[in-house]
């Protein structure tokens, strides 16, 4: 493990349900976990007038079903002494020197040695006015401590958005002193494709445009936007899912090998990645990108409400619940492969999930029963549920001659059984708290990525003739998205007929 | 299926413990699952003076437990009622006649087409004569009927004598005629090879000397030479298993992609195998080919009559138990890499399996728990027991940073629940029936694989210098085979601590 030193980590947006529900949980697991320095302090801030134990009692510890099970009364009482809170609000100077005051004395008091993490828990208009006081109260100046700020998602809402956002941190901070967070990063199961890819030597020969037909990816919902109807109206699935997550699993499947793990390397490669995605020209977008709309539908004897009548959400709204993609990566190593990329809400089942499609052997000798005539080899790796991999490989069916069927050659991590699994959070915590940027969004990189997303954008808002088409809630959404993929092949639809949420099962 | 006309079915050497130990059993099951024609008759001949119901009763059905459980007693005596008995003296002209007689008989009788399989289940010895009586007979001649000859093994006791049999053999019957039979081809994980290597894309690619650090196959028994001292001290590991059963697995394993499934195509490209693989200098046995004998010891409480204590074995024989060989295949696939094959009796456990082991990666970014360090992804074959394959790649320890373990994706046959795995001599009994050779050894590859033992023969018997070590009954054989081994690398060992005979178990 390397170095962690004693410091305070402030929570900006502390009232917020983030708190509870998944930054407290991940402290106090990295606590009884012996990851936390012995000095350490965590000081809360939003407008609400909270003392320190009201902010324990209402907020940290409102739900403690959500900590982990194992834990003794001590390590907790210990673990919450070292939470506190105080009222602060954004708009005003005045409150931030109060502020600066307070961290001053508790950085005294509990021997922070002047490191200090800034969780940016709010929305994102006061990202820029937040780092902005912070840098006027000389907070952001690492001179006497580490510095260091986390930004939550969404990171701008388009490209020019994001360049001025992007400008305006720079102004206060340094670019290595901000940890743009993709929680999606702090899975294992994502970590594990770089492993997967770099740490055996059987993949990588194969993983490239001569034996990879296409790569598939698909981030599925089984919810809806439930209460969000107001800002995911203003959203949608490109913004909410691809440009951050999905893209970022596009980068970890695509990249060259980096010279070494470490931040630099790994977040050079992937921006080579975005830089080399090809860019879809208006007229493009209609045949290239597919979007959807969830309409009604009754799942399991309930109805579900259409998207467009869900409080907070327009009439007449083009916002997309489901979204496709079909795009290139213009390398040596991707040349005229398709990559495929999907995500919704209301589908079957919820499920992330990345599909390498081998291209069929060249020369077939043996029979194959009919249903696999067309299947090629796959290596599926599973993000969530069920964390794993599995190829698809054939085999022979035994008995006279030789016939070939498709088996599963699988691993789960739950066959870890002796593995602590943290939580994404956990993981990405304490990264930034050691000082690695690795698994965080940089710049440059987040800016290449709306550089992608922006002509869809854009000719979503200019041409109206692009359609939205709906599809029942409880479905694997619009079917124009199968018609993307070349010969007669469709997207893999794991549990069509559902026995067990988040099972390999297939069609 | 393939059309699988009328016949009779003749076995030379029918008191033996092969027709009710194999194929019996192996005809019964055929006969079950429908497989056979509906008029066939199988008959018996030797020496002994058996009636049909005799031989019914005291040979074919003396141990109904070999039979499989399920059938009823009517499936039973009809399928009895088709075996018949001709007392036969191989060394009497005058009982060919009447053996002649009562085989076109029975011919007349059953409709049986005159189409003969004659299987040669006798002493070695007995194989020249008992072609050329047929032939003398007219029952090697093919207008009237297929007429096909099985031969079991000891194919020759070395090249010359191979060369004479199957010039012998040739003056008799044709070589389309003529089924070497070698019971491993019969098994299905070894027929699974060819559909593992050529009807996937993926391993294909990086089955060359590119990717493939070493390849190795292991034939281990934990049984010793039993009651079979005085034929097994005339022949030994090298000529028992290495250049049958575990040369033909080499073929299998390192052969080019064959134009077709067939057994022309197939036994073409075997062929080429053997003619690829360097012979030894005389010079150079004594460090590329390791023998032993196993001596006495005490397993499981119970104590082990040395190999040269047991009876019909010289005092002071030479003749392995054991024997590890590392060689290699002069062609483009495979030059360079070393192929390592061992077999002895009395190891530890019973476990045939094919061991592809990948090259390292070439650059290594992660750390690796100390145990795994120096390991790389490895193919296992498993051809017995527990039949399936095993990828060994290293995956993500879950936690902080980026430790890498080795974990094991698996696919064992039994998964598939409904699939009837049939007995090897089921499936090469019902080839030779539908005339597919594919399975059985073509004359040249017989002599060819001869050709290449044959040096380590005479290196054995010419010069008393090369040592025989001793191994204690129950070890994994002399340690000298783990120094032929480039490296600190050893041979695998499956289950060095047995706690479930044949599993996957690791050291």
């Amino acid at each position: 493990m390397k170095d962690c030193k004693q410091f305070v980590l402030v929570i900006f947006g502390a009232s917020g349900d983030l708190t509870a529900r998944k930054l407290i949980p991940a402290l106090f697991s990295l606590y009884k976990r012996d990851f936390m320095p012995k000095n350490f302090a965590i000081l809360g801030a939003s407008r609400s007038n909270y003392s320190d134990d009201d902010f324990r009692e209402k907020v940290v510890f409102s739900n403690t079903s959500l900590l982990s099970k194992e834990h003794t009364q001590a390590q907790l009482d210990e673990f919450a002494s070292k939470i506190y809170y105080e009222p602060t609000d954004t708009k005003s100077d005045e409150a931030f020197t109060e502020f600066k005051e307070r961290l001053e004395k508790l950085n005294t008091d509990c021997d922070g040695g002047g490191n200090y993490l800034f969780y940016l828990s709010t929305p994102p208009s006061l990202y820029e006015v937040i780092s902005q006081r912070l840098n006027k109260q000389g907070l952001s100046d690492d001179s006497q401590g580490w510095r260091r700020l986390i930004v939550e998602k969404p990171f701008g809402y388009d490209l020019a958005t994001a360049k001025a956002l992007n400008k305006k941190l720079l102004s206060y901070f340094k670019e290595y002193q901000i940890y743009r967070i993709d929680h999606y990063l702090g899975k294992e199961t994502v970590q594990n494709l770089l492993v997967t890819r770099f740490a055996n030597s059987i993949y990588e020969p194969l993983w490239n445009r001569n034996y990879i037909e296409r790569v598939e990816i698909t981030s599925a919902e089984s919810l809806g936007v439930g209460s969000r109807g107001g800002y995911y109206d203003g959203s949608g699935a490109l913004r909410d899912m691809v440009q951050n997550h999905l893209l970022q699993l596009v980068a970890l499947t695509a990249m060259e090998p980096p010279v070494a793990a470490n931040a630099d390397a790994i977040r050079n490669e992937k921006l080579k990645v975005f830089q080399s995605m090809r860019t879809y020209a208006p007229e493009e977008v209609a045949s290239h990108v597919i979007r959807g709309q969830y309409t009604s539908s009754v799942i399991n004897g309930e109805k579900v409400t259409p998207y467009r009548d869900i409080e907070g959400v327009a009439e007449n709204s083009k916002t997309e619940t489901y979204v496709a993609l079909k795009f290139f990566i213009d390398n040596w190593r991707w040349a005229d492969v398709p990559f495929y990329v999907r995500s919704g809400k209301m589908l079957p089942t919820k499920v992330t999930e990345i599909v390498i499609h081998f291209k069929k052997s060249p020369h077939h000798i043996f029979s194959r029963d009919e249903e696999v005539q067309s299947s090629n080899n796959q290596l599926i790796i599973r993000i969530q549920p069920n964390e794993g991999m599995l190829l698809k490989v054939g085999m022979k069916v035994p008995g006279e001659g030789f016939r070939v069927k498709n088996i599963n050659m699988d691993f789960h991590y739950e066959e870890l059984a002796d593995a602590y699994v943290p939580e994404a959070y956990e993981r990405l915590l304490l990264d930034c708290i050691q000082g690695d940027a690795t698994l965080y969004a940089r710049g440059d990189a987040v800016e290449a990525a709306w550089d992608f997303i922006d002509p869809i954008l854009n000719a979503w808002k200019n041409d109206d003739s692009i359609p939205v088409f709906g599809y029942p809630a409880g479905t694997w959404g619009p079917s124009n998205a199968d018609e993307m993929i070349d010969g007669a092949q469709t997207w893999r639809y794991p549990c069509k007929n559902l026995t067990n949420d988040g099972d390999y099962c297939e069609l």
